[in-house]
């Protein structure tokens, strides 16, 4: 079993859910973000009411997740003609770890308009993934090729601030078809951009994502186990909190998915003994 | 009383709230969605156990607001040391209408950053207002001027595409003190996208939304009741839904607010009879 389809693995009883975190997406203090995001995805993808394709996805990573088992509650908020609404809480004991809401949608063909632009950029096979051996498992579930903006640590603090802007082809390691979780996990695996800008690694998390869909299962049959482009970049940092804005693209240039986080970060003068 | 402040106003009982849809907000169908995302701000800031600034809200519009009464039942998740999440609901009856989610925030300061520039356009004192009447009460609600990317209806179908960005300098109208309310108010006052790229008002509906603010109360002082500069712009048009970045920006060239949507819309060709 692949590990993305390991770490998202739910067994189901009376509409919830229960799991398990998967140390192959280990992160410094819990399971990697992008995948609790695929599996809140995962169970309500698994409701038995669920209907047509994800459009949007909201997950609040309310506290770390402990190492082991969890509870994944679904609840049908609306369902109309065509859109369908959960509401969906990730529990560890009495404890709320994170909350999500979804949104799903049939989606009919007609306008079709990219004002977006996918950057031209070199493609994966020309570019060497990253020499230094990865400190965190869930780094090593990704094949990265940073076409821009590889965070260069630059280990002073009156270094110049860099770019907040990446462009990077991903693709899941081990290979796997592209797919909705695999877009979601996806979409928080961007190194936090306070690492580009600052130079250095800090205490961040992210507190708040959201990912919507721009595609349907051909496209994801059309990507297959390829490689996608995602740009990331930030418009602010301001008062312990940073944004950032991804899109993923695939290589043929569609826009599989767009998304935007909110994340803390805690430079050393706040954190005395903190990560760096 | 201001009509935000008028339209947002709620009664407590027992930690959930009641409230009525104001006329001076209407919409096509229903209040506008700007209204209706402040209002569930409001019942989340006057939750009792609330600590802290907004940082980050969602909202799904799961269906119409119907004219008249309505509940919002707001339940804190998760009180951190220095973040707070909820969960919020509106209903109608026995029908769900509107979620969301909220994260509350301590602001520390320290690094500052915004790689995003805010463009330089005309002040809004150089720019008139749009001649036509307003057909609908909530853009009575905004003074509105646009430096770039008024919506031009072509009228024809074969015209050439629109741009899909949009500057637009807006206060409230009559004016109001800049709060928390009236950000997430103004962050879905632009109109549609498809109206922009298509030149023709066609069917259309905000179906999730999210805003994130980077300021506090110091920064909404200093804004007072003066203009913010909206930027709009949209990446995707694809199988009946697109998306809205955007970005408020106070005179001084701070980042107040980023917000981004999803929106469906169906074109005539999907919607015989429809709104055209």
């Amino acid at each position: 079993m692949h590990p993305l389809d390991a770490a998202t693995k739910l067994e189901t009883s009376g509409g919830n859910f229960t799991g398990a975190t998967s140390d192959a997406y280990w992160n410094f203090t819990g399971p990697f973000g992008g995948a609790t995001a695929a599996t809140l995805l995962k169970a309500a993808i698994d409701h038995p009411a669920r209907q047509n394709f994800p459009l949007a996805m909201t997950i609040n990573y309310c506290a770390p997740v402990a190492k082991g088992g969890f509870e994944v509650i679904v609840s049908e908020k609306r369902t109309n003609r065509s859109t369908q609404h959960f509401a969906v809480e990730m529990k560890q004991g009495a404890e709320t770890i994170a909350t999500a809401t979804l949104v799903f949608a049939a989606r009919p063909e007609g306008f079709f308009h990219t004002p977006g632009t996918m950057p031209a950029v070199k493609m994966p096979e020309e570019i060497d993934p990253p020499k230094a051996k990865a400190p965190l498992a869930w780094i090593d579930r990704f094949d990265m090729r940073f076409a821009s903006g590889f965070p260069v640590m630059r280990g002073k603090d009156d270094a110049p601030l860099g770019s907040a802007r990446t462009e990077v082809w991903m693709r899941d390691e081990p290979r796997r078809k592209m797919d909705f979780l695999s877009l979601m996990n996806m979409s928080d695996a961007f190194f936090a951009r306070p690492f580009h800008v600052l130079g250095r690694l800090i205490q961040v998390g992210t507190v708040s994502m959201t990912t919507y869909f721009h595609c349907d299962e051909a496209d994801l049959v059309e990507v297959g186990d390829d490689y996608v482009l995602g740009v990331a970049d930030a418009s602010i940092f301001a008062k312990g909190f940073a944004d950032q804005s991804a899109w993923l693209w695939s290589r043929s240039g569609k826009l599989l998915a767009t998304s935007q986080q909110i994340l803390y970060f805690r430079d050393k003068a706040f954190v005395p003994g903190g990560k760096k």
